[in-house]
């Protein structure tokens, strides 16, 4: 026994501390690899589009930041729901996002539109390769930045005719098209959202979130 | 031309007259059956359910108040969604509503079921035989607060073990039983609201609703 005390702390060592090393190095990759997300809200978002985005995001895992256009920090949205943001997008733009997502709502999307800020974000965001996605009204303002230009697309219905002139348009409840995401209303935001999540992480992780949510598609 | 000038006010004033009143009468009649909704949220609420719900119900013209337990104006949901609220919940219950609204998440069940005030509100809201509906986690703080024993019922999957020996368990998308509505989560929110919206006003106004957010059930 006496030799069992001595031998088995150095024998324990030799195996704990490579795998200790080892699950620090993973939890360490996983935390450096942590995918981000920008979702811009302004007065006027359909609140059900950002709001499942967000949620579904954060479900699998997404590092989520809501930012309004302005200073306010609380926005109201289509039907009056009024959510604070996480950030001003002035100070949100200071670091790069794997996604950047525009939820719809007439004047939400009206207001990414008149924005330059948002022109920039998404101009930068097309010209370095990383994903954009918008739903509902918000492809509206993606023409209206230049962005995309002749790729596959798809809108809430209403906005199809002001768009069919600029894109491939179609009429699936998402569409992808390399790095554009788009999708067409409240009702297709859960599968917008998990299109996202499929594309940045995984589709068992999609998968696992859908079915966690009650959601068949 | 001058017996026409004469005559014409007087004429127009008496056929005129009686089709303002009858529109003021209109106004007023509709104004004063403006359905009413009380949406309770709290501390780690299910974000996506309280605002499809919310978002959904303002949609098809219930006047919706979302009210928080505490004296915090912005409460932060389950997966970190802070929502500015209409009022607290204390100032709420001065007045009547047509449906008691409790959305799920883990710990908003928890604190509803925790809160005597809510537990008053629900009992006055069964007595006076008006409409209370819960989703995912929600209906657990029903039973805590001995709200509608013996009734059909369902809930989010996991809650199920919780419920079956105070309700008739279903698993249906969502269940009514007389004045009480209940549903199982995220992904059945839509139907929930849709629920609520046919039995407040009609099905033609919920089916519009649905259409108009893209929504096939």
């Amino acid at each position: 026994m006496s030799i069992l005390r001595r031998v088995f702390p150095t024998f324990a060592q030799s195996v704990c501390n490579p795998i200790v090393s080892y699950l620090n190095k993973v939890k360490y990759t996983a935390k450096m690899s942590k995918k981000t997300a920008l979702l811009l809200i302004a007065e006027g978002s359909e609140e059900m589009e950002a709001v499942i985005t967000t949620d579904v995001l954060r479900r699998v895992g997404i590092d989520v930041t809501v930012a309004g256009l302005t200073e306010n920090p609380c926005v109201k949205c289509s039907r009056d729901v009024k959510i604070c943001v996480d950030a001003k997008l002035s100070d949100a733009v200071n670091q790069k996002y794997d996604v950047v997502i525009l939820p719809g709502g007439l004047n939400g999307s009206k207001a990414f539109a008149n924005s330059s800020e948002v022109g920039k974000l998404l101009q930068q965001q097309e010209q370095e390769n990383r994903l954009i996605a918008a739903i509902c009204a918000a492809p509206t303002a993606l023409k209206i930045h230049g962005i995309a230009k002749g790729k596959k697309i798809t809108s809430y219905p209403a906005m199809k005719d002001q768009l069919t002139d600029y894109y491939k348009y179609l009429e699936d409840k998402v569409v992808i098209d390399g790095n554009l995401i788009t999708s067409r209303g409240p009702a297709t935001a859960f599968d917008f959202s998990l299109a996202i999540a499929e594309k940045l992480i995984d589709k068992q992780t999609a998968d696992d979130a859908a079915k966690a949510m009650l959601y068949k598609n």
